[in-house]
């Protein structure tokens, strides 16, 4: 995996704990009147990302008693970024908005009442669409958790998003057991390489189905190194020969779903009786198609899973219990971040862009 | 409603309690070496039902210690029936078969180790597949459940399927509450205007979409007195003044599929958010089609339900507790039969050929 040594070099250079020299304006930020310039990539309408962002100068907000000044140090395009810059997703912030819904930051000022986080700590970002494409922003105390310090940079931008999304579909749907199998589709995506990682950890066999493309061996051996049992193509996923892949592993019991149309399909297809089929993400933009049959005669599920509902419907404790978990995967090295590409905010166009592409490997991370 | 005039005339010609006169010869049948003439409905192959199923003569098989000798007094043709001699169904007999899955008799003798049934009880079939469209057969005891003599022919003949289905898919996926709404389609199917009836028993409100038709203020009508609080059209289901319906009544929690493709994607999108959709037929022939959108920002849940499923995943008593449930409801008036069709088993091709015309309201119901 390739290592984002921007960011671990920032941390090398003194960020963490936070260096008074460095923060010493900033951290007294709240008690001046002077308020402070912020780069931030804005969209001011609903379209296609590369054409309707761009990179504008902000006055940062007063900082209040239950706020917090944070300075930004990298943030994530994830697949949900894109979609509500194009209008299509479940909440939509007031424009004009900052893009970005997760990244990781270092507290440089706090109001007054403000227990839970202190100057110098790495903090994460635990709600969606407040914007965090940005090199500073004021925050309420309620959108943060502090993580751990000795957490790879690039692991805590990455792990609000993807890692939990994985997770809490692992756990929160069918009771499985070591030894159970999942399948999944978009297995190459932020969450499919998480899905891959922490299905391992707890002992679950993975079946992981990719699109073709022309370094598929490069692809296969390093999901495989992330600990996938099986890597096989959608059209691979079509042929009657899938069956024989159960003849030697459990059928899965689980199916996680990003794509839809007819990937969707066969994945029900594959599920064992009673199995559960649990849709995140449409990246086919088709329709998840069911026959009759599977639901009625062999009684599968189909659910749907967003991460940001589950905050919604838990509480900052259960999420900060969430990501501490996570952080116990990524120190016993079972988890690590997806490889990254740091790009500058002023290189936003071609970020967008690269984030759009098929079969882009890397994660594109703004690094501030 | 139109009232099975010969089944009910068989019962008060004395069927019931069995006369020592009309059923002495049979009731003694099992300590007789002459076997007994039987005529059924038979099937060699899949196919066309009307082609396929023809009228056999059979010798009833020697009844064992745990055995009971039935006479058939009638058993309705349902869609499931239609769908096994297709051979398009969860669960195929060997054949030749005899077809049919529910009916009510009367039995005539019993093995020596029979405890649950007597002579002269009036009895339904718990298990599908043993082929009830014939004249007198010998079921095992356990696939046997004792009904009350004071419940309605016509109702005991029709009650282990659809009210079965009905009533569980009610309870079983959503918990309802007085005052919550349901939505179906195929509302006048035999399970739909169980459906309408239990709902309207237990307080729930009812959306029931129906095919439009020439007579459809007559059905509208009908099903409306069944307790039916909106009947709709497919058509009416699409439009967007479908969302007016929910300004006066709560937004469905459960709805009900037995028809698949474009209707029950519109089901979905009356749905409250996290409700189900529970899909028990596919008379459209074409699968459910579910946008991702609604899997992830409206949390859905589609399920199946198969009753053949459930007798299975519970135990005699269980299902016979669920019989009496319904039973409860047909006595206190608020259960009553689809109107039916009587047809002697030697009009069969009649019969088949109908149960499989569209808009054909009775159900085709063969007495013996």
């Amino acid at each position: 995996m390739w290592v984002c040594g921007k960011l671990l070099g920032q941390l090398r250079r003194g960020l963490l704990p936070v260096s008074g020299r460095r923060w010493s304006a900033a951290a007294s930020y709240s008690a001046s009147a002077e308020p402070s310039r912020v780069r931030a990539l804005v969209y001011g309408d609903h379209g296609h990302p590369a054409k309707v962002v761009e990179l504008k100068n902000l006055e940062l907000t007063a900082v209040g008693g239950s706020d917090v000044h944070v300075k930004m140090l990298a943030a994530p395009v994830n697949p949900s970024d894109i979609n509500m810059i194009q209008g299509n997703y479940g909440i939509l912030p007031k424009l004009p908005a900052v893009g970005g819904n997760e990244g990781v930051g270092q507290v440089v000022a706090v109001g007054s009442s403000v227990t839970r986080v202190k100057p110098g700590d790495l903090v994460i970002l635990g709600t969606a669409g407040l914007g965090t494409w940005r090199t500073e922003a004021v925050f309420s105390e309620e959108a943060l958790v502090a993580v751990p310090s000795d957490i790879p940079l690039q692991s805590a931008a990455t792990l609000a998003v993807n890692p939990c999304t994985a997770y809490r579909m692992l756990m929160d749907f069918e009771q499985l057991k070591p030894g159970d199998s999942v399948i999944q589709n978009a297995s190459n995506s932020g969450v499919g390489q998480a899905v891959i990682q922490i299905a391992a950890a707890l002992g679950l066999r993975t079946v992981n189905v990719v699109r073709d493309r022309p370094d598929l061996q490069k692809l296969t051996d390093r999901l495989k190194g992330l600990g996938a049992e099986h890597v096989i193509t959608e059209e691979e996923l079509r042929k009657p020969e899938m069956k024989n892949l159960f003849k030697d592993m459990p059928q899965p019991r689980l199916a996680l779903n990003c794509v839809g149309g007819k990937s969707s399909t066969e994945l029900l297809r594959c599920l064992a009786p009673r199995g559960t089929m649990v849709t995140y993400g449409g990246m086919a933009k088709q329709p998840v198609t069911v026959p009759v049959s599977l639901l009625i005669f062999k009684d599968l599920k189909l659910r749907g899973f967003w991460m940001s509902q589950w905050k919604t419907d838990h509480s900052p404790d259960q999420f900060k219990e969430l990501i501490f978990t996570l952080c116990d995967f990524i120190r016993r090295g079972q988890l690590t971040a997806p490889a990254c590409s740091e790009v500058p905010l002023q290189d936003h166009q071609r970020a967008l862009e690269s984030s759009m592409q098929p079969f882009v490997s890397t994660k594109q991370v703004f690094t501030m």
